[in-house]
């Protein structure tokens, strides 16, 4: 256990594009070693019968998911399952001494009941829930580092909040007024075989869904309320966009001061995020786009203000697969190892 | 001239993507004929030598812009120019007794000194302008039928008008709370050959541009002014989309009356274009998608109530390069001819 | 039963890429009336709940497929359903006077062993198979004039043919030495969902698939050993591409005489196709590209002659779901009642 | 100059995509630094005026090319121009010392004669020119190592040849026959704006071109001569393809020996790539698609016997900007330096 051992670490549900992304990455990470993958699904195959190309990258053997069993041999684990499921094994897990990185809903609600209303899932694990950290560093770099359980946030609202955070941080806006028009790619959906995924579907198109429902919206208010002080509804609406990765999030928001210009909001957010290596705020006049963000852990945000309306308009890019999925988490765990906030990822993406 | 003859039809600026959308539907109008094609910049080349594929369809050569000549042989002529060069050859083609239908900014505007604020050109033809009429049937069917000038709106426009239209004349909403959050194929930016446009840069991507500043905002303020019965400022945001065609208009706006629900909101919808037949709008639950009105000259429309905003939120699918420009300025002449508003357009897209 | 009576037409299978596109297409169509819509998975529901933007215009419950009283409603009967079912109700449907056209793979074969060794079905219909004719009206137009029932070709055999026939039957080619690499849009697969049709999966990306034993192969071998005159063996390559729409098949063949250039092999294309409306041969130099087929019925041909390896290259596009095969079918449906043989279908793609 | 001193790198031609996919990689490579990005056009612009979301991360501006200053400056230059130009720059460089690695054709050829009769350039440079080793490792990698000048492939050739060479080398083939069928993402033809290029023509769409001519024909026929032992020629047929990267070559070729089987073929080119790290075989029955090499430096070969035709059909997929181009070049360099030939090249795709 000596000076230059790596970290062990293991994912469980590694055939999803989450999955998939966080055996990449860690692959290239230079702490740590990835001793473990797990899914109840694919018991037996490896990571190249699910993705031919990964054949002869990743030889682990996908293996049954024993909590006990998990824990013994790894220091962390990353659980990437369908929302529900990890709050079912997380407690064992942390109970064995593991640092636990939970990618989906389960660890980002401080109020269970908010949970159990969006995702129609009874809980009784309260006092577990309670000592999750939500995973945004950007926002709670802090908490993060000195916390066992992670609640990773969703690719939407990592989006969203980073976007809208220093305005209401700031309280530069009147907060009932913010209105988050989302656009993401397709494999924000996941990998299973849905008909409106297809491509002959899916692609020259764009679809809104889940208007004024989308479970993200809480999730998204709960940090709002945070940073606002009080109790806030946000309007969030999703579309699928004929692409892969990526997100674009278009926030509109009415100024508490309408005399701010664009320059006075970019000096705002540059300095809000001076100290968060993977965020790039655009300069004046410069509107981000996702294919900059395609393929690092990079957040890049655009700022105008429109003095006819008295509204600001934020514009935040990310690749909704790494800093919105598996980026985030490694970020987080980079955070929790009292490593470099950087180290392992990617820092530019693969343009064009 | 008896009955059966076919009116002479002449496009000026048949080189561009709109120019071709007139040229393939105006082939399959069975009331006109086309007879002239005019474009400076291509004098006697066909089009075929501009669109490979139309070499067998379209054995019109393109001639110069010569408005006199092009009078005697056409009764109505579609202008189909960059902003700034119509109202240079309409006044001639209107003296002589054309119908004119210009695709251009030209026309759109009652107030001339907004269109010189927004697009930099001075202009002396007030009296001609003043004669034009905006060219969006469902709303101004009966002034089209009577006119002989016709500005077609911008396929922004379009799409956002028939989203908000019915909300303002019915006063439901409040009018400065309205934000548009368009989303547009590259398509829409035509057919010359820029960077940001070609397929490596704008594929896998989202970008938003002219935030605040795009020149379809007074165009959609003019109109929406009209309705709402006194001056207002508008929202709109437009996003270049990796896909060929299509417009969604996502709009949100604030209710007067929170205490409406979605099938309210359906209900007035559905009365508001019971008349209009390329108005479809969706049932509850159901909202459109881009890919639905590809090729048709079909506008969907999807409403939907958030009652823990009390905002409602509507959308809008166009084919921009039909409903949004071709389609509609063919739908425009049917009325100014005395036709079936839907003669000779097509009616259901090419879905998938 | 006057002279305006329009033919009563029916559809079994209305819900797959090719039954909706029959749907728009006889919509459209002068002659025919839509009376009837089958499915066994979706009996008693409409057209618009499988694909919501067809909810205002295709109002046919879809019902039971029995085809006794399909029989007696229909003139005409397009059977689109999968491969191994049309041969279990064309029979009764012929017995009783309907003109039957199927679009799946059971009447395309006149040696049922071929049929059987590749598709794995056994069949006891060889009376019936015997009457049918192979619907490429280009080739058998004049059979096809006289038929009852008709076996449409699939989508990579009609582009492959067309391209190929000119060559083998005027005997310019050795023939063995023919290949033929397709590229396919991802709709010529249908709308199942499966995992490597999924947008996140099919984009950015080429995938051959079946090499050297795709079903299509004999289809294409024996057309061409019919022209040929002799049994031949083709070598035949699918590959999925990242688009909706568009069939592109690459035909490479040594000549026999390497004397000839290209602009002799576009006279003998042209003579070949001379009365075929739907077939257009690119001039010298010029190559088709799928886009330009789009939406319509035509195939577009380029020839080229490499003088330095003794090789025509042969390309032809077409739109997989239109001349590939609901276009096509109606294409045969005018000739065997008829109609001018363009009637109804549409003449110019969509471009963009 | 210790031990731990990174070597110092420049890049002549930095504003194109091979440009930033060479700064992206090298910034990530830990044996060299980045100090010089050259180019004519740009002098006096940092990267990020060309891409916006490298504002942050290359701070390095671009200057102008004077061969004598980079010299002073750089041991290694990578030239990444137009076809012809790099010649008129690199005997300057070398005299002084430099390793160089061309990116274009310049130094691809043995035979300077092919070279102006495909590109229309005449040169001088003969001695110099005598000296450049064509930069594909898996042939050449005891030249590359020992040289000073580097010709580094074309990406449809590195594709082709990585097919074609186990079965020209050993004899498995009859040469003549070989026919390569390559398919491309548009970012192969670089980022300078042109019509056939953009996303509104592109995509949705397969394009074939220079059929018979294209000029990365007599490269792929010099060094299949070469590994034949006799001249040949090559049926070379490019298509481009609607998405951003990637190109799959399927080539096809009839066998000396009709009795191989599949398997064989695999062995031999498992063999063949031994002590390949950057070329992947796929198992049986497994062909390869572009999506799983974008990104990383490999090359993945699928090959398939067809015991009907007596043909071998081998395709091969790689990421056309790293593989074909950039991260070869830095394969090259890592043989060069005498560092791990995977050395600071990326391992795994971004897949999806």
């Amino acid at each position: 256990m000596g000076k230059f051992r790596r970290v062990p670490v293991g994912i469980v549900g590694a055939s999803g594009y989450g999955g998939v992304q966080l055996v990449r990455l860690l692959m290239d990470h230079p702490e740590v070693e990835l001793v473990y993958l797990g899914g109840e699904n694919s018991i037996g195959k490896s990571l190249g019968d699910l993705y031919p190309h990964l054949t002869h990258a990743a030889n682990l053997p996908i293996e049954a998911v024993e909590p006990e069993i998990i824990a013994n041999r790894c220091e962390v684990v990353f659980l990437s399952l369908p929302d529900g499921l990890a709050w079912q094994i997380a407690p064992t897990l942390l109970e064995k001494g593991c640092k636990v990185l939970d990618l989906s809903a389960d660890y980002r609600f401080s109020d269970l009941a908010t949970y159990t209303t969006w995702y129609g899932i009874e809980r009784s694990d309260r006092s577990t829930a309670a000592t999750a950290v939500y995973g945004l560093p950007e926002l709670y770099r802090d908490r993060i580092t000195e916390a066992q359980l992670i609640g990773c946030p969703g690719c939407y609202p990592t989006a969203s909040l980073l976007a809208l955070s220093p305005l209401l941080k700031q309280g530069l806006i009147v907060p009932e007024t913010a209105i988050i028009d989302a656009k993401s790619g397709t494999s924000g959906s996941g990998r299973q075989p849905k008909t409106n995924l297809l491509l002959a579907e899916a692609d020259n198109s764009i679809a809104p869904y889940s208007v004024g429902r989308h479970r993200d919206t809480p999730e998204i208010e709960q940090i709002c309320s945070d940073l606002a002080g009080h109790e806030l509804t946000i309007q969030f609406t999703p579309h699928l966009i004929p692409m892969v990765r990526g997100i674009l999030a278009t926030v509109y928001a009415t100024m508490r001061d309408p005399g701010l210009v664009g320059d006075d909001l970019l000096t705002i957010f540059s300095a809000f995020y001076r100290n968060s290596p993977w965020i790039k705020v655009c300069g004046s006049g410069v509107y981000p786009q996702t294919k900059w963000a395609n393929g690092s852990n990079l957040c890049y945000i655009g700022v105008e203000v429109d003095p006819r309306t008295g509204r600001v308009i934020v514009m935040s890019a990310i690749d909704n697969l790494i800093k919105g999925q598996a980026g985030q988490a490694i970020q987080c765990l980079n955070l929790m190892m009292g490593w470099d906030e950087t180290l392992g990822l990617p820092k530019l993406g693969f343009y064009p």
